[in-house]
């Protein structure tokens, strides 16, 4: 009996997985929307957004397969009760992730954002540096990222505080959690690094509220989704000279439209959503692997929990 | 018997190092230049300038360590032969250094560069990265600095590459040597990173011909001497696109000139020499140390070589 799978995405990734599955996963038909010749026959579905009307189209779906680390763009409201939503673990993106937060972390305790401005005008002005030590990185969200995240930043030396939902442990990190406990977290942490998924509760939390709670002087690196973030609020504390930088990597609408101020102020950087790229070979191990456990009715790795979201 | 030291530098590391030294080495005599009872009584001195006519000055002086990683700001050849010359070992400058290199190894990898000037026109555009084994690093200098960066981009997961005067040997390092294999080593190099010391050898070394032999796209980073780097070469390159981008933190003359075209290239961080500044309580131990070894008759750590001239 074969199972059939429909993947949604870009030719160059499809023709990859497609090949990847052929050769592991021989008992797969592959298909390549929209080319479908009967979608009752699908069961699963690898994809960054459904297709319009999938609940109707394909009645016997059983699993849907984000190809990204988050699955807000899924509306999981609307996805029936009976489908599982499988979020993507591939150590591409929690390498490439880390490897973002590292550099940027470094970036903004050595200064290379203040030393390009000074370029602007010539300014040869050495800045003293602090101990990385007594340099205090705020992980906010201790998930599958924010633990490997929290991990770099150790490694390189910095003192780190975690936030999360629910209490976590992990070595070296002082760890926060719940509502209750965020406005202490917040009062330490000069580099807040923001990976929280995006769920009601997350929407908007990097707001004047919660960032004023930073100590003066702190700066953020955004990498989890746009919508957690409310832009004026940010851009009244740098022009206030409050927070000092701020690294964006994820909007509330992409591409960033030309006209918003925060392409243009001096104390941002604005990257195009590339912290962390879902990589077509390890992303499609990950894939086989868990389109395996399927077929062998194993549990699922990254099982999406419907009531929280993620 | 006392060992009189003198040290010309700033109040705040001389406070620093006079407290380290009295508590370490009671049986020194510290001075703070220009303040000296009897110059004829100084044997040691501690130093990143030489005072004007030292030699006459201070007939006994045995040996002059500098504050610095380098010695070329010493002028070697007229320091009387029987007087010897250290550099500072600084396991702070190490590793300030590494994490510069590792930071700015890093933006030009992951094309914080590229965003910062899309950030200009306000442009979304993502650009595909290549694996970090795919990049190959360019440690042009294998000393002690050298080394320790060479492992550190290791351990990022880069493939690294190696130059030396004289043939040497270091793990998981492509090695190369001598004037006969420059070209070999320039043509698999990437990212160059600058670590040589400045001798007669290495003026200008870093020019339109052997910039030229590194592969279309490349960059460099120059943490040695500004004396190594021909600018209007590297401009020409820059300019003619075959080099992508340069992080200068040293130059000829420093305080860069505010009229210098490097500051406003748009491909050209310059940073005002702070990619390794002397720790003051890491390099105080080091050069406690130094002075117990010479009070004991010991090999001194960092002696240079003065035909070498490092």
């Amino acid at each position: 009996m074969t199972t059939h799978v429909l993947f949604r995405g870009p030719q160059s990734r499809n023709d990859n997985w497609r090949t990847l599955f052929a050769d592991a996963l021989p008992g797969v038909t592959w298909y390549h929307w929209p080319n479908i010749e009967d979608k009752s026959a699908i069961e699963l579905m690898i994809v960054w957004k459904l297709p319009r009307d999938y609940q109707q189209d394909y009645p016997n779906l059983k699993v849907i397969f984000s190809v990204g680390a988050g699955v807000d763009q899924l509306d999981l409201a609307s996805v029936p009760e009976h489908i599982q939503v499988v979020r993507m673990l591939d150590p591409g993106i929690v390498k490439g992730m880390s490897e973002f937060i590292a550099m940027h972390v470094l970036n903004i305790h050595r200064d290379t954002f203040s030393y390009i401005n000074a370029n602007k005008t010539c300014t040869w002005q050495p800045i003293p540096t602090m101990e990385n030590k007594q340099r205090r990185i705020g992980v906010f969200g201790l998930g599958h990222l924010g633990q490997a995240a929290a991990k770099t930043v150790l490694e390189l030396g910095f003192s780190v505080n975690g936030w999360s939902r629910s209490p976590k442990k992990m070595e070296q990190v002082n760890c926060f959690s719940g509502e209750a406990e965020l406005p202490t977290f917040l009062a330490q942490t000069d580099i807040l690094v923001c990976l929280v998924p995006l769920t009601p509760d997350t929407r908007g939390i990097l707001n004047i509220h919660t960032l004023s709670q930073l100590p003066k002087g702190a700066s953020i690196i955004n990498v989890g989704r746009g919508e957690q973030l409310v832009p004026d609020d940010l851009l009244t504390l740098l022009n206030q000279q409050y927070l000092a930088y701020a690294v964006l990597d994820v909007f509330d609408i992409e591409p960033l439209p030309e006209t918003h101020p925060l392409w243009q102020h001096s104390n941002v950087v604005v990257t195009p959503h590339i912290a962390a790229i879902t990589q077509d070979n390890s992303a499609g191990q990950v894939l086989v692997n868990n389109v395996q456990r399927y077929i062998d009715r194993q549990p699922l790795a990254g099982l999406v929990d419907r009531k929280l979201g993620y």
